[in-house]
């Protein structure tokens, strides 16, 4: 029996609904969220999530500047543009694509971002927030954030359940932690050092997989009914598409499974969008 | 059989040695660690805590400088002292004895300690650095710190063992999962709404007890051989004393455990004193 599957796009196509309402409501009060986004670099990957937010911003009436620098731009340029979005009071969220360049220090230009403004969750402030409890506070990063929304918005309950989490990674596993721990899941980080994960996986109401390694969660590692929740987003041995750290026949045991593409991947920008709206009223302007 | 106890007075000696010579080395530059401690009225618990720092402190050759305010102190008055320690360059450590009165904001408070003098690791920073992985530059709270070091004095290896850990607060549960991540454990974290507490507790090859409710995780929870860390500091039912959250015959069937008193506990006050010198040297005078 093949999974149902939760899709990410009639989810996304919901919150984006929500954004324009509040998009609007702002505009009305003479707020126009604005983002700006730093793309240092031609990484393929960097370039094409970039122009995404562009086209999703556009979409929700959301002005999305994006700034091209050369691979070889000092660190002191990149902290310079960090500081003049920083003071711009019509830039209401900052967001750097990484990876950086080699040569650039990822955790000072981390840091140089206004924690209010910091939409990709990557600031310690936000983490910090996020690891007190003070959800309310923190701009969280938009991968752990739609795994939660997912489950959430096709009515998978979290709250008692025992969830397996494979991956500890300060983007995805870390942060996915704290948010399901806040839910009330009872929680098992796996990583590369877990002796036995077929067992941890098999214990596990839901499975979350965020190692970034493809076709990790294997079929004979997920008890029939398992909610699988796949983070992963994996190029193909072809290069051609993306898959997930899910192995595609774990469809056939799990109960209910997000896809790749088409899951997790599909909110990621959508909720970046969110995450401004968010940086807007922290900034104390909605 | 009785489990092999880890006590907590050897391990704390030892770690004293280490601070008194690094004290003499950096008094050696002239540099004479300081800390700072504020009481805002008089708890109890926290009167006897504070003190014990002075004395902790004074045997090491550490200055503690305890300010009482009393309990209807305004907020303002407490946020002016801290912004004066921070400036006070010989001031090397700040910490703000909890709870707070209530009329006091405690994030407002934690939030106004300069992160490189926050030896109780409460404000945002820290713990965003502590979960990012960027232990190096985090200063941590002491009693997660404890647990990880009585174990690590004590040869207990961490690295692939499966932890369950019992609380998920933000002084003990929080930070001691992102510590023990980094450790490589696997780790589950459990709290009130867990539903299979004891089985959680049974999958353990270590549990961890930092739930603060006195008896919570019970002999009948316990595999024989078990390590239990307790971290609970509880008063005992005639308020004359203090015991942990595993129940006493836990002792019983475990393999090795710490006591309560004289286990976690009798390490904490020393563990402040070991992050006022990673205070000095995050600022840059070691």
């Amino acid at each position: 029996m093949a999974a149902e599957l939760i899709k990410g796009l009639p989810i996304a196509k919901q919150i984006r609904e929500e954004i324009t309402k509040n998009v609007e409501g702002l505009k009305a009060k003479n707020v126009s969220p604005k983002l700006a986004v730093l793309l240092v670099g031609d990484d393929e990957a960097s370039v094409v999530y970039a122009q995404s937010k562009q086209k999703v911003g556009g979409n929700l009436g959301i002005e999305v500047d994006l700034k091209v620098m050369p691979a070889d731009t000092e660190e002191s340029v990149i902290l310079d543009q960090i500081k003049a979005w920083n003071e711009d009071k019509d830039t209401h969220g900052i967001l750097v694509e990484l990876p950086l360049p080699k040569h650039i220090t990822k955790e000072a230009v981390m840091e140089a971002i206004d924690p209010k403004k910091d939409v990709d969750g990557v600031h310690p402030v936000n983490r910090g927030y996020l690891m007190g409890g003070q959800e309310h506070l923190a701009l969280i990063p938009a991968t752990p954030l739609a795994c939660v929304a997912l489950a959430e918005r096709a009515g998978i309950e979290l709250s008692g359940k025992k969830v397996t989490l494979v991956g500890r990674g300060d983007t995805v596993g870390r942060p996915l932690a704290s948010l399901l721990i806040k839910r009330n899941a009872t929680i098992t980080v796996c990583h590369t050092r877990t002796v036995d994960l077929p067992g941890e996986c098999q214990n596990g109401e839901i499975v979350v997989a965020a190692a970034g390694f493809a076709g990790l969660v294997k079929k004979e590692m997920i008890k029939p009914g398992t909610v699988v929740i796949d983070a992963g987003i994996n190029p193909t041995p072809d290069g051609k598409s993306i898959c997930g750290d899910a192995a595609p026949d774990v469809a056939d045991v799990a109960g209910v499974m997000t896809p790749v593409p088409g899951g997790v991947g599909s909110l990621t920008t959508t909720i970046i969008m969110e995450n401004l709206l968010k940086a807007v009223k922290l900034q104390g302007l909605a």
